[in-house]
């Protein structure tokens, strides 16, 4: 729950990381744009995904920040007192959810949009992990506005069941299909799963915190603080590392071009014949 | 009408759906604009409709979130008290209306337009269907914003007119044109008619509450949850299946640009090709 009270060091350290993860979606958003032109116009569609997902991301967080900024007041001149909850003004912790509703899915489209697969295995991988994803999120929000720890552990248990089959999906089914990518790209891909829940996995933590008895300001700044870093990982580097793909599928699948970008990233045969 | 009280629950999900809506909208219509190099040319036109389209509801979903904002207090502090209407505001149905007298003839535009079918043939459909549509619009404004029953049913009788006309266009006559396409592009079309009726019958089901008996706080978030998802599918899945089309027409007019995007999206054999 929302503590009664910020010290001002809590409230400045929010306000600062709410900032912090605006300026990292937006940034990443346009980069990506602007990045087009670098990869081959089959890779183009996953940039411009992973581009939604941050600038989606930037949206709910202008969102978050305002909504943090408005509902918390100190008496205090110079911001150096108690920072406690503004009348009528509620901190909207909603916005986390109607963002992962939509840009889990689309994180999901990402990575299997940008392995360029089969055209019958990315429809069946699509048509499992975008709904699985959704209903994980629908699924979790019940137990995350509710007080009740009952509720809370109910909700928490049916979201978990989606995620595990996406966990399935990916490490099972994915890894299948990897023999057929490019050497270099089987490893970034690799990082990426190990990215994806290694960051997947502060957002169920988060969510039991209030049951294993972590409450108060601490907890609270501490929760914040975790989805916003979580969030610049699962969606800005793995945005970049989807990039990278790109880039190196880019450079296998067509060497005049890896000629002409000069053969960056990890791939070093085309420049070194420039070189030589 | 607008209930005098809603509870936190109840403004926290009409707060957050209404936000989803922008940010679905926003970025279709982002993602539209930016994905104009993924189809051919002549099909741009259709993308650049289909943006146009979300981008206008983007717009007065932020109204809407705004007016609903405002128009709602509460007393309590950290936002678990009850919400009333606050003196001297008032939520604006009327967005809703001024958003569909724009969008909904644009909607039937992208979907003949992106169709490509011969010049007399696109001519005529749109001389019927966009003055149809716009005369549904206006027809239901009056009964919406009317409180007596009377004035309700007799507008929303007289709007259903254009409105089964639009269907008889759709139906009938665009399904003898359905033909000359391909065939992938034939099961996308059919698709997308029923979606368009799915999503098109929730808003006379909305507008009929009201003459049901159903009033009262739950009826009204009903109806805003009901308007908001619609929206939703009725103009951002639309456009991406507008994109769909293009893409896949694109593909089977031109197998160069077929072979250079990759065959994303249902056209293996041009991929098959390159791996080969």
């Amino acid at each position: 729950m929302i503590p009664d009270q910020l010290t001002s060091g809590q409230y400045q350290t929010v306000y600062n990381l709410f900032s912090l993860v605006i300026a990292a979606q937006l940034f990443t958003a346009l980069y990506l744009v602007a990045a087009q032109p670098r990869v081959l116009a089959r890779y183009r569609q996953a940039l411009l995904v992973s581009a939604t997902v941050c600038g989606i991301a930037a949206y709910h967080y202008f969102r978050i920040f305002n909504s943090f900024r408005d509902s918390f007041v100190t008496d205090a001149t110079g911001g150096n007192g108690v920072y406690t909850q503004a009348p009528g003004e509620s901190f909207n912790e909603g916005y986390r959810y109607v963002d992962w509703f939509l840009t889990v899915p689309l994180l999901l489209v990402e990575l299997v949009v940008v392995l360029a697969l089969a055209k019958k295995l990315q429809t069946s991988l699509l048509l499992r992990l975008v709904p699985a994803s959704a209903l994980m999120i629908l699924l979790g929000y019940p137990g995350e506005i509710s007080d009740s720890d009952a509720t809370r552990n109910i909700f928490g248990l049916l979201s978990t069941i989606p995620f595990l089959y996406i966990l399935f999906v990916l490490f099972v089914e994915l890894t299948r299909s990897l023999d057929r990518q490019p050497e270099t790209v089987r490893n970034t891909v690799s990082k990426m799963r190990i990215l994806l829940f290694a960051t997947w996995g502060v957002y169920p933590i988060a969510y039991l915190l209030p049951l294993l008895g972590f409450d108060g300001a601490t907890a609270w700044v501490g929760k914040q603080a975790g989805y916003s870093i979580a969030d610049i990982l699962a969606k800005c580097l793995y945005g970049l590392l989807i990039y990278r793909i790109a880039r190196l599928k880019s450079f296998a699948d067509d060497p005049a071009f890896a000629l002409e970008e000069g053969g960056h990233e990890g791939v070093d045969a085309p420049r070194s014949r420039v070189n030589a």
